[in-house]
């Protein structure tokens, strides 16, 4: 299968079969990270900038260590040492690098947009890393491939989804990704945290979290962003805690074997009891492991792919 | 020919044969960047010190790229990551990094001049990429090389440069580089922009924009360096724009086959209107593609040269 | 000889018989760092994590040439950059680090006691850069390796260290090592910057620098650590320069072949004078090329060890 796409900004683009596809890439490369000397050569000499207008560790490390273990050359640039403070606009900036000849662009940017708008201007391939509250596709690939890995499937499976949908780009790419895999997606958030008609995205709304939690067979817990708050969304953390936080005794609603998953950096005793966080149901390391594997699968199939198949 | 500096340190330095050699060695780079693998092992086990005490993203992204695609090594050190902070002098810094055995030292820093003091007390080749308003010799070689690109020649050629003399080391880079190539070098600029004198580097002093532009083969528009600026240098950008902007009506002062350059980043609608910057005459993106390769030729030059030549 | 921690935390936990293993090793290494080519192949593939959480500029390089000279991929991740402002634990962090399958993490924090924190929860070799007042054993070891290579031996010698010891986990270090390679260390500092109880670490104190600098070896001269220090513990740097300062006259207390040292960055004309500080016996630059050759011997010692020897 020939993937068609020049760039990945959101999962709603993808068809089921080029998730699998992806999904199945990323299986593939998760061995590479297991082994004594963890690189191939597959995309040496291929040229990756990491540009990064919003402050972000994991994902940047993420994709950071998917580029090096693929051998290409990563140049990371931050909000701090970026042009834009001389007052440059995004998209001339996005115009020099590509006239640096850089074969992908990953791009976090605070504007939900921004990735699609320099996509379209560039040669590059472009991944949206996070745009606004837009989608983070990467995010939403590896959770895909963290619920295949540990359930064998996605189709048909119930999904929890809890917390701050409405600031969360996350939330926004697995409900894409869920659904469109055919498995069934629930949200529960407080009143002030859930969009209008976020129905039409395909999932359905709980009255409350147990109801939400009822039956699951995966829980994804979402950070309390408290960063893109404008406004008070609810009393405080102790209150959010006891309405919404996941803890031992509402994880029992779920099913026996549920998966506990959060996209991180988690708020413990928030969002997330420490004793469900380490838990025996929490794969929540896991996605990072497969989060460095999936990022090489994108790397592979933009900047390369099957040309350079027999290397890996 | 053998190059015999151990320094870029400005361009007046530099002989015409000097210089045409890193023309020469440079276009030979280029065509690196569009190979598939845009990488040689020519400077492989080379270490290159990126040490940038003024904010930079473009100059030290192209530096970056052009030591990963010859296989050196590159680390890089930015201002807010400096022992600077805790007090060393900018020598012993410098001879810090010189322990650590680089084979060649970037550096950027505020003070007109440092880049030289630092190469008189280190074994590394040093190349200066900007001292506050003395020199960025590798930005007036890719003008250099820009032109000669699209014109063919540098001899003989009227190059118009407008703007800031006063504030901007790639003036004075670009004075130094077109008049001893053989061009007419003319400038335009605000009474408060221009230096005294600066008919001494070699270059004419025009009245007004318009006999500036008249028959030239290349404009050059300089940024309104905002952040060097100590006091108001000009009413408002708006009166700058009217009177030294280089906007579409201007642009026929200038022979037909006129090529229009800036050195990046721009500040649209102040110093340059937004169709001309985008217009078939601008080769700003060009000057960009054309960095990367120059700063290729002059790592190659410096840390290596004839003796690797073969594996290029 | 097998080395058998998987961490890097402290001297003390070293034997006598390890620390002489590290040294060698490192001397071996050292000829890399001089060779046209100063790379070698023998930690292709391994993931080096460099988390810095303090301000670092010459240790964090340090290490960073270390791994490339090795082959290694490093990551950084500086204090700026991390998940922690976004409220994340420490170990949080370390564990999300770890699930990315890295071999080394590098680390350095302003808590005494973080980096065995980690090391106890992470399968990646911890190499401590440096944690609180506690210890820094890289540098402790640099030390060691430079007196060894200038002396011969350490066994015997009268090593003199004088400045802030409360605030230095250097001096810790070199009173770790120095003492237990069989070394006699004197310490001399004013009475606020001398912890109650150091003799039982194994120095003595001296009573006045005089009696310290007699006859010795080798002198360390530590940092001011202003940015340490959280109330006044000396009257003014002029007091403290003329109290416990190394100039020429007190230079001559030592024996006449004494090796002056110093971890850096200096405050020239505070601890050590200008003349001192470049002098004959200064081997303060020496104590930086040996800290890139002694970081590449923990490296690999900890990541590959005797299994790659051969492609050294």
């Amino acid at each position: 299968m020939q993937f068609k796409h020049k760039d990945i900004l959101d999962i709603e683009s993808l068809s089921a079969e080029e998730i699998t596809m992806i999904l199945d890439t990323a299986s593939g490369m998760k061995e590479i990270s297991d082994r004594p000397v963890k690189k191939v050569p597959t995309l040496r000499g291929k040229t990756i900038v990491l540009f990064f207008l919003e402050p972000s560790t994991r994902t940047r490390i993420s994709f950071d260590i998917a580029a090096k273990r693929l051998s290409a050359d990563s140049i990371s640039i931050s909000q701090s040492t970026s042009s834009i403070v001389k007052g440059e606009t995004l998209v001339d900036t996005a115009k020099n690098l590509e006239a640096m000849h850089p074969d992908i662009i990953v791009m976090r940017h605070s504007f939900s947009g921004a990735a699609g708008m320099i996509a379209k201007r560039v040669k590059a391939s472009v991944i949206n890393a996070g745009d606004g509250t837009h989608a983070h596709p990467s995010q939403g690939l590896l959770d895909l491939m963290s619920v295949r890995e540990k359930k064998g499937k996605i189709n048909g499976l119930k999904i929890a989804l809890v917390g701050d949908i409405s600031h969360s780009r996350v939330a926004r790419s697995d409900i894409a990704g869920f659904t469109k895999m055919g498995a069934e997606v629930m949200v529960a958030a407080p009143g002030t945290m859930i969009p209008k008609k976020i129905e039409t995205l395909g999932c359905q709304v709980a009255d409350n979290i147990e109801a939400c939690l009822s039956d699951a067979d995966v829980i994804i817990m979402l950070r309390i962003q408290k960063e893109r708050q404008q406004s008070v969304l609810f009393p405080t953390e102790r209150e959010y805690s006891q309405i919404f936080g996941l803890n031992r005794d509402r994880l029992k609603l779920a099913k026996k074997d549920v998966v506990v998953m959060h996209p991180g950096p988690m708020n413990r005793g928030v969002e997330i009891a420490n004793d469900v966080a380490d838990g025996n149901a929490s794969v929540i390391l896991d996605q990072v492991t497969n989060g460095v594997a999936l990022r090489m699968a994108l790397f592979y199939i933009l900047a390369g792919g099957s040309r350079h198949a027999d290397t890996v």
